[in-house]
């Protein structure tokens, strides 16, 4: 990555090194992580897998799911990350966008006679060879949401062909909402919703590397975000690996080669693309949320340890409703990877309708135990005066003296234990929470399609002794 | 069955004849058609399975699971009993039974030279080979709360031996909340809390015929039972098998011959069995609620229906809550199966963890579906008319002309619909619901038991900053 | 009330002594409680007031609130019955629609000339002197719900006029949901819902006695009625009261004659006449499901008590949460009231915003306060046996022997309060909850249409730099 | 304030020109509109009153309570300065800590023939006359919290008298959580909690002027402080006001003069004087959270419209939601004002039920409208760039370009809403809201104290036939 020349922008600034940057360095870091975990023996069954293509082992991230025990390890490699950085992998979207790829190019070659697969094998091949980072794209901006993309003001507010020919294709247009994609190497982009014939020229999907020609990265700025870039990593709840990082990605009249456009028009295809997504995001997103909620629960129970309360019982109380929060949030990203499903090229799917309610029930459950978390930890999880202050010949002794807890542990240790917890009860997590994988009203819709109200109806009649028994 | 002379009472009277009595003959409905689906091709895979001591096909009630498919499997057979009986099954707590005291018993053995899994054997194919439906008996009255079994007043409020000798021991007590164990061959005994040394007495497993001598039941009576008895199935909402029935059971100094006791004395072993029992009744509970639930929805999407409402926006929303609600709990029953272990005597174990969040939020989603169908279905649900004024010369044609629907819906069906819909919303089974499988409480502590506070602790100060990197 | 004369059908089966059926004879005991508390110095500060018209002392029931504080005393009325019958009053509608219908009848007269108002006041003397009970009948059966009244199949689906002569006007139809409509003097009938032009026979107002011609009287059938009507008062859980008996009202073409009618046509005042009755109601209903909360919460402690568990964290803690949930509906409804204003007429009706926010919390509040109820009280609240087995010589001992609590609380004591809980926690009564006062869905538009989003936009645009300062 | 040398420190440094500090001026400019709006005309009548004592116009902020309409305007004062600031008035403690004390002290003196209510007069005429700003100060730092104040390792953890002679007393200690003390005149201190004999050097309240020697103030670091240090006011979300400030105040041997001193060593009054102000904080911050929900409900349906969203079901029922919920809130803490009730001095205090109540419902109620605005507004309101990104030569055009919504709102107001709207759901109001009127748990365990279980348990013997009627 270091010999990458990105065009990052962060505040207005153009960023000089992505390894020195405040905002970009957690980002590198937190993806190091992922590398690192890779090697770890004591995590390696979770971390690596077995390339069906090659037999090599390889990263799961970069690894299409075969089985359900594939899925389940997928979301646990979720769980495991969000447990051991805090923060977002940023591999996971192209993860799961790898997946839905995998099986939709399949299908288009089967029912239209094109070759996306053999592109896209060739492709995955490259990326498990060289072990490389991949991040994943969806969301465009979408303008006034009231239109589709051909009727805004602007046609590049959803990502498009502007060209093409023998070579490649060019796009233009903008992602939204994008998880640390100038810390990767390749770039997976989708559409972001179902299209409609005459939207072809919007059906695209394609690789493209971080640094291609044409790509401008320009970064969120939470306060948490400010916060790192104006007093250091060492001032936030979280030095290493920070809050999750996103960034908006202008692709100015980009081109792409065709051996990289894995999608091109077929808009037919374009809505089982995204539901294939969908489903995988939606799981791994909520067993993401559980390695952050086992991160919360053992900040809040250190504080409360460091009250002296950890066994008082409305303390208990509020621990132990964590904890099932947490757990029913877990259990329902495994529960749809259990029920995975084989699609015709033989890759494995969640469960949909247990990937949505996953990802709902995350969203329920992590504000259920965030609020606990912040109710345990007290005010000054909020109140707490910088540690800078502990430095201050003048006023650090009273900081000492005053915002001890129990004897044993040291003011330094309570404090930044309350800033760590700063940044999930008062910081981006929870929002994120929410629209990460597509907002509620996305997985209700979907649901709402997914049940089939006639079965159960029957059920209801026999039972009420109006219908046919079967 | 037909030959047993139980003694059964219902409100202060003996009932005659089991299959004809209004309030028993539901439950040898609901038992018998737990085998008629165990003859069903399209069913067989779920009801039935293969013993792993004859190899032959027996129901699955009495069948030991030896793999998470078989838990799984388990789990579903709950769901599909509740799917088609709307009600409980009766076998359900005598096959969790059973699967606890083969690894019980197993262990016991192992540590204490006992041969006691011999004997479970010993019937365990005696059962399956019969065919025998089984239910189970766990729950003492317990008298005074705060008070441990020897402490109360009178010693009979918790179960226990009386008299031991060669040929056998002697029990004295009394089983309260026991579901339909009139309606079954054998009844199978545990104790209903962990027990300490010096309450060896209550520390007994065992297995007992509905119809030894000494045993006496006496049924629960609900407004819904009152109804049925006075005024016939067909007025109630579930004609068929009724609301779930449950009876006390009380043990007169009943004779138990050893080969059919499966623990005496061994406290030490009391609360790995309730606990291997309870993970499994949670999660087969929380099964048995999603089928519930697949129910109910149904029923309020067919009053939505007949209303003319169904497309309407806020009662789909409400339908997909609904949806989402029951989804949730039975993914977790299912991942608590997906996750279970092997005991060393081979037979598995659902996740405990999981097992105790299933059934904490099968309550949780089961009050939301509740009350989002009764908000559904209207009114009427409770203040609809008797079925029987359709047939008055002179109301019944006010009632078919001023409770119609949708034109194409004869008022017989909404009525019917809206009074099987009344039992849910206005019946017993929400409150079943709460306290089947061991009231909230007990799972809460269960989790805070099982939670692993330190080892969360460890996560956070990783990366806060202040502890090991591992 | 004896010497009328009503055709009152339960079960297809004509009532013949409305005082002496078991379905019928709770609401005349629960009117005659309203009546009772009305003589009680201790309350008649709450169940009395002066008349404006008058200055006789007359029932609050009959009474048009002229200050806020009379709106408190409205809804303190409400849960005061609510207390002290444990089901409906059946007065409740019948004085919020004469309040609706002062005021209203006020404007009418203003703005048309009509003489509404003094035919109102006219008969509301005669309902103040003679101290007659009223009841309040609005919902018309709908038929298909989205249809409007003349696009029905039958036109009779709504109540309208047929004809109308100098002497007054013949209605048709039904009306159902009716609270007790056979147990009062007087029924005051109001369209269900705002009316357009071109629906000018469906807006109708009007009073009429309870025993006029053409009335018949169709009873609700809830399992717990058919329990009382078979196996008598004494085994059920609110001996004295029952649960809340409703009826459908069919109007086989009724005469009504002018001084009796407050509305005939004016469909452009319909919707605010529902409107101020919606208001008043659903202050009044949350009230009440306050009182009923007190009951319940009553209920519950003294369970948790005899099961010597009163002290115990989580009862405690559930206890809590009851008298919080409770409270919080009491206070909305008392803000609904204090935040009352006067109409043009002088007559105060109560904060609109608040009383459909008091109705919507008061279904959210009682639901987990039912919910608590049944955990604290354990499983026996709906697996009990029948009181009736106490005097059995056969098994009496047995349940007197086993389901004793704490030593001093005699048996018949416990199961009495359990199966008086069982009546709500397994009753009709939350979904009565639900729906009284209008279902959720008519809160929910009715606070949409409240809101003043813009002003609120103002706010925040001001806030955010973006806008005007004031 | 100007002249005043405050010892005031931010990060370890102390701030020079308070008028200046990014990080303390917008307390005082929240002081100031406090000031502003007493002048308002539109305002007055809720920002002023009549002092009892002079019969001049006041600040609302330095009157005491003589009737429910004075407690309802002290909540509207609340709410309105919500609106107004965005973030807290700072004034609000004071004010309840003055109303506490009114009546406390008029309770001694009647009792213990002590002066202290004389001295309160004095000193509150002096606060009406002069016009100055008050905060109030009561959480002591706690250290371990399973100790009491004297076990503590270090006795200065609880603020405590260390000196008394003829002029006065000296204390030494911390109070934390101090809203804004840094920006009023006097500071008012009570004790923190209930204390009993042996605590008699605890047991103190007085009133204190911010610059009195011996005081710092070391104010709280969040990350919005953080970024509003680093890159000024005009980045944050609310420029003007900014997110609530707290500080910890050190008192280091601070000498308080008798006349200033209400409060010493009358151990016994000080569970009752903690309740009453608990009573009227919590009451006061229910109100203000009422009037933080209009602004956010604001800018959730400000981000609706940009998007072109406002009229989409979904979003109509969210902010239905959250007005419902708002309103809730609100209408409760009017209810806990308008049943409000006189101490023996005259002083009114809230009705605590509903106060307690009020506060509880505020954080639920709060919770679900920061989710719904967060769910509302998308995912841009955590993942939104920089607003200096639009200034950018370089990036400026594609912000422009692409984080446009419906096309006539520019998208600088677009992305000023977001980040306006990032305050509130990824900030420090929900924790505050939280903790603000003391943790949860003191308003449940208030509540338990509170309810009459007894009364509750007669009414439901009664009604179930087992008590005596009244």
């Amino acid at each position: 990555m270091r010999e990458r020349k990105l065009r990052v922008y962060v505040a207005g600034e153009r960023v000089k090194d992505l390894y020195e940057h405040p905002n970009t360095r957690p980002v590198l870091n937190a993806i190091a992580k992922t590398y690192e975990l890779a090697l770890s023996p004591k995590h390696s069954a979770i971390t690596t897998a077995k390339s069906h293509l090659t037999g090599e082992t390889v990263s799961r991230f970069n690894h299409i799911c075969f089985s359900t025990g594939d899925l389940v390890r997928r979301a646990e490699l979720n769980a495991l990350l969000s447990q051991r950085t805090g923060t977002c992998n940023y591999r996971c979207v192209g993860c799961d966008a790898l997946t839905a790829l995998y099986s939709i190019t399949y299908e288009m070659d089967q029912r239209l006679g094109t070759d996306y697969h053999q592109r896209f094998l060739s492709f995955l091949k490259h990326v498990q060879a060289e072990d490389l980072a991949c991040s994943g794209a969806l969301t465009d901006p979408k303008g006034d949401r009231r239109k589709r993309p051909k009727e805004q003001a602007d046609p590049d507010l959803y990502l498009h062909v502007v060209e093409k020919d023998d070579e490649g294709i060019v796009v233009r247009g903008c992602k939204v909402h994008q998880s640390g994609a100038f810390g990767v190497h390749e770039i997976i982009v989708l559409p972001g919703m179902a299209l409609r014939p005459g939207e072809e020229e919007y059906a695209i999907a394609f690789a493209i590397p971080s640094d291609a020609e044409g790509l401008t990265f320009i970064l969120q700025e939470t306060a948490q975000d400010a916060e790192r870039r104006a007093f250091g990593a060492e001032r936030t709840g979280l030095p290493d690996y920070g809050v999750r990082t996103t960034c908006m990605l202008v692709f100015d009249d980009v081109f792409v080669p065709w051996e990289r456009v894995f999608m091109c028009g077929e808009v037919e295809f374009t809505r089982e693309l995204v539901m294939r997504f969908a489903s995988m995001h939606r799981m791994s997103g909520a067993a993401c949320k559980a390695g952050f909620g086992d991160v919360v629960i053992g900040a809040a129970y250190a504080i409360a340890r460091y009250n002296g309360l950890e066994k008082a019982h409305y303390i208990r109380d509020r621990l132990t409703d964590m904890f099932y929060a947490n757990e029913a949030t877990r259990g329902l990203a495994l529960a749809a990877a259990y029920k995975g499903r084989p699609t015709s090229s033989g890759a494995y799917v969640p469960d949909p309708v247990l990937a949505n309610v996953a990802k709902l029930a995350s969203v329920e459950n992590f504000t259920r135990l965030l609020v606990a978390a912040a109710d345990i930890a007290g005010g000054l999880v909020v109140t707490m005066p910088s540690e800078a202050n502990l430095e201050s010949p003048e006023v650090g002794e009273w900081v000492r003296k005053f915002l001890v807890g129990v004897p044993d542990v040291p003011v330094e240790r309570r404090l930044r234990m309350f800033k760590f917890l700063q940044d999930w009860v008062a910081g981006p997590h929870l929002a994120g929470a929410i629209h990460g994988g597509g907002s509620p009203a996305a997985q209700r819709i979907t649901l709402m399609a997914l049940a089939d109200w006639e079965a159960k109806e029957r059920l209801a009649e026999e039972l009420a002794g109006l219908g046919r028994k079967d």
